[in-house]
């Protein structure tokens, strides 16, 4: 599929999405731990960053491809979007004019979307805030855009620096946004579960006092690299 | 009074000011709304952010030249302001020191200025926060300024990419800052009510579940640009 | 102990600490003051930005010195803390990886660590802010790092451009970040608090209207450097 | 195949390349028109510029994941690579530390490799345009790397925000790199090559002073859309 | 003329220019000296960089405003140009597109300009330089342009920071770009002129290694100031 | 001596410089070697560029502290020079000012100074080239600065991240600048020889078409970690 990056004029109508149990259970872990559990993969750049704060998201991508500085793809996307769904968007070429604001909001809350992901620029925040609908994006922009150009709907897009194809599962909270392939939802959520699991056994040890050195038995590694203690400073100088 | 751009030791005592009830007016419509009403002109560089949240402030710009690192001039400039007004500062060379902060704003509280955008750093952010005195810069740096070369106040200045006259009118609002020319005060506020009221008519329909590709009549445009619809990915790749 | 600087494996166990009322002392002036009042010395790089809003705090520095992508040294500073310390730490080598989250914060927190500074990224913002774990760093993001490679600890780091003794004095809040030199402490309280009452001294007279031409005596200096006062526009272009 | 991006420890042997003709042929075109020739996909970002000036440069993609601040992985790719190909390099995530240098230069060139595309730094540049071996990368920095973490050799790797396969044709010149799928490859040369013929008459044309508007015929539509001829400013101000 | 700045659909033919004599001598003295000499006042953002080095060039600026990703009006502005101009063009959004090639290069060369300043990116760099073709432009990027909205040509802009009017006098070299107000061009020269004699009287006597704190007197002024002399760093640690 | 990081108002006249073989040496190694020999210490930050070309310089430093937008000092410091020494420049808060230019490179030179490291803006870069004055700077900008505050010269300061010693030795080329220390220098030289000597034998081999994985032996310590070699994509797949 990845030779459709890129084209033009195409919408798809069906994607295949993740189950929503699973997809929803992600946000109990959150992006950093989710990002970890499969294998430090997915995680968009960290310029991506939400209008909101104190907020975990996901849902299933549905994915825009837009000129730069022209939104009338989004448009064309709304009618593709479900309940539950999460819209990542890009720009063909490096933009962060304000794609997005209130009324697009408006248009796709109605339908149940849960947020935005946009690698370019959004306005009207402080209303986007306020009708909770959640957005991350490179900047926070008034500066409007045209509708003259077509872009795709529901093919594989470079988002932030990293392949989402529509229908795969976005994550998304104060850390950033990961996307989870499809096909592995299962095994992301289970490995994450685990994961979110032994770091509450650990944290628990750790706010007891004990020591990581120890937990994760680190002393000896540390020793054979040729890590040294020294009582004072003088003592190094000497 | 272009040729008056970038000289410095000039003050201008007195200047046109729009009217008080228009300019508060602006506030309603937002920054996004009134950039668009006014043909998408006067918008500041994304890169000038709030310092606070969910404020929306508009008034009339009293313009200040200042050196780079050097903040001599705000004095100059607090005697020069009226209730309603806001500083319009820009440095002669790009600078973060922090010119500004909550000696300052005390001062220009005092003699009702509503609040300051400049194309530079501020210090005291907090404080600032806690007094109500709304603040639009480029960065927050504690970096102070010294007092040794003159500026201007009250001549023409390019901030953040704009040209602001003195007396041109501001708002800004959580998506940045935008410049009204006064002479064009009345004819903007006009513009954005209008589009406003018919914003606010999309939005119900938009909410109730209408497209935007029904409500603009988008769809033979699309189909006439050549956009394509495919019921899978797979009916693509055929 | 400059050449020490960029040293790696090595841990100093024993460092000299300020005194902790002092060190309290500070957070009642702020980074802005105390930097003005020690002669505009020690001010970490505007980038480095808070997790968190209107929290000031100070402490005493444990430094640790990391490879870019590797957090094993958190792990071994962990055990060189005391409460009131602050963790300062700086990448070899520029570095965005989120290098901090939650657990680490919670080993800090049950040693009376106050917080982290650091030149690199953090993630689990939202879990920090909720512990009241307060850290400064250059970026958000989830990308976590690996445990491969020595840096060292409580040894002289340069953090965001400033020299970091360890024991050195910390005090950060919306603002920024400053480094006090230990052995300056109690000279730089002694002059913050002089600051401060004069600062506060005028901002009443501010308040109450005075202009600051005024107080700080301006308008001869002004006027023999060349400002000149202009009643209109009109007149300037004469 | 999307799914294996960002997967680790992954070599792959044999990869489709495509014919050297069809691939020596697109440095005649250069990056501009070939981008155009594709239809505007496949063009790194433009923070990826060339070490050497006025060098054009085409071959087969070896893809390379690498871990951040470690290029374990160059040594491993080098072994896969054929005369004709050129790296195209990736970190997992951001960083611009100087991983590679002559050494790693004098190994591919041996191997009769042409050149490295790399999402990070690169240092030795003297010696590397004194060898002619060329290299587009975000950054030059002397900060070498370690060899402890395993990436990948010839998955997909999104590298400045685009796909590359491995096997893809690269083209680099002054302007930037432009990814061609290699199963698209005969119909973007054929494309380019009447682009680049169409230009060539143009450029005649327009070299002997006749004018754009008149050979695209843009004056209709330009006064269609509304613009307005004036002979003076003055005239405009009435 | 200000409130001009940012109208789209205007095409202005007739635009005063200055004396090609005066023009012309002003590349001889470069643009950090004629900077000085008008005051500090007309410099172009830093970021605006030369595609080519060791050119120094001057002209007649013809402002051109453009839609971002839209380079339609260079067509229009094209036919407005005479021998000796230089194209000064703006976005209206910011964006580092390509906007400008060898095809657009060759029509402009046919009518005599001279050279390009773009606050966006440029392509077919190579090709431009081969031409002498000079090119100071924000990017460098072969991402290209459509031609679907209206800008405007000859009425005043913003570029990079500073007004430009059409008719200015832009000047350019491997230091940057300033713009000389066309009506101050005689004072400027005359200015710089002065000020390269000036500066040439002290380059021989530096060159001769009479020292700077001798010729320029700063010795009591530094003490003045507080500036002190030790003989050795032991001194001023006693 | 860390103490005295960032105070003003100081000149210390005496400052011990290294031999002067040793630091001529140190340019056939280069900043990449000599970084990596010195155990990855004292590389500046990547963003010091150079102005020129394919030039490698080493000197003693004479360090300079300046105020942001004022070069005062340079003169100061020009008076504390001898034959063989480098120019080490920071500004007490970020600036790109271009704080030097022509004159007085030309001040310098007849003092027989080889060259500058500025952690902010320089001009006349073309002259500076013409001339060999080297170059190493964050940023050409033809902004001017200003006399009227004091720095200080020839005690530590932090540049572009590092800690500088008056009298310690800096290298420079085109990958960027190291700083070794005085007391060390005599050890670096060694140790970047024989590294020196090690890498020609290494890529006497590599240019044979050994391989690096059999040269360092690789292959087990890959396998170890996991590295899976397929033949195809396909056979991964499965």
């Amino acid at each position: 599929m990845s030779n459709l990056v890129g084209k033009t004029g195409i919408v798809v109508r069906n994607i295949e999405r993740g189950g929503a149990a699973l997809i929803d259970e992600l946000t109990r872990y959150g992006v950093a731990t989710v990002h970890e559990a499969q294998g430090r993969r997915g995680l968009l750049a960290s310029e991506i960053r939400p209008v909101q704060h104190d907020i975990a998201m996901s849902g299933s991508a549905v994915t825009v491809l837009v000129a730069p500085g022209d939104n009338w793809m989004f448009h064309v996307a709304v009618e593709q979007c479900k309940p539950g769904d999460v819209l990542v968007v890009t720009p063909s070429s490096p933009c962060t004019d304000g794609f997005f604001g209130d009324l697009l909001a408006t248009s796709l809350q109605a339908r149940g979307v849960r947020g935005l992901i946009i690698d370019a620029g959004v306005r009207d925040t402080r209303t986007l805030r306020e009708m909770g609908f959640h957005v991350w994006s490179r900047a926070v922009h008034a500066q409007g855009t045209i509708k003259e150009t077509l872009g795709s709907v529901n093919i594989p897009v470079v988002c932030a620096g990293q392949l989402v194809n529509p229908g795969d599962v976005v994550l998304a909270d104060d850390d950033g946004v990961v996307i989870v392939r499809r096909e592995e939802l299962q095994r992301v959520v289970d490995s994450s579960r685990k994961r979110a699991d032994l770091e509450e056994r650990k944290r628990l040890r750790l706010a007891a006092g004990e020591l990581g050195l120890d937990i994760y038995k680190m002393r000896e590694k540390l020793a054979e690299k040729g890590l040294k203690y020294f009582d004072t400073v003088e003592q190094l100088e000497d």
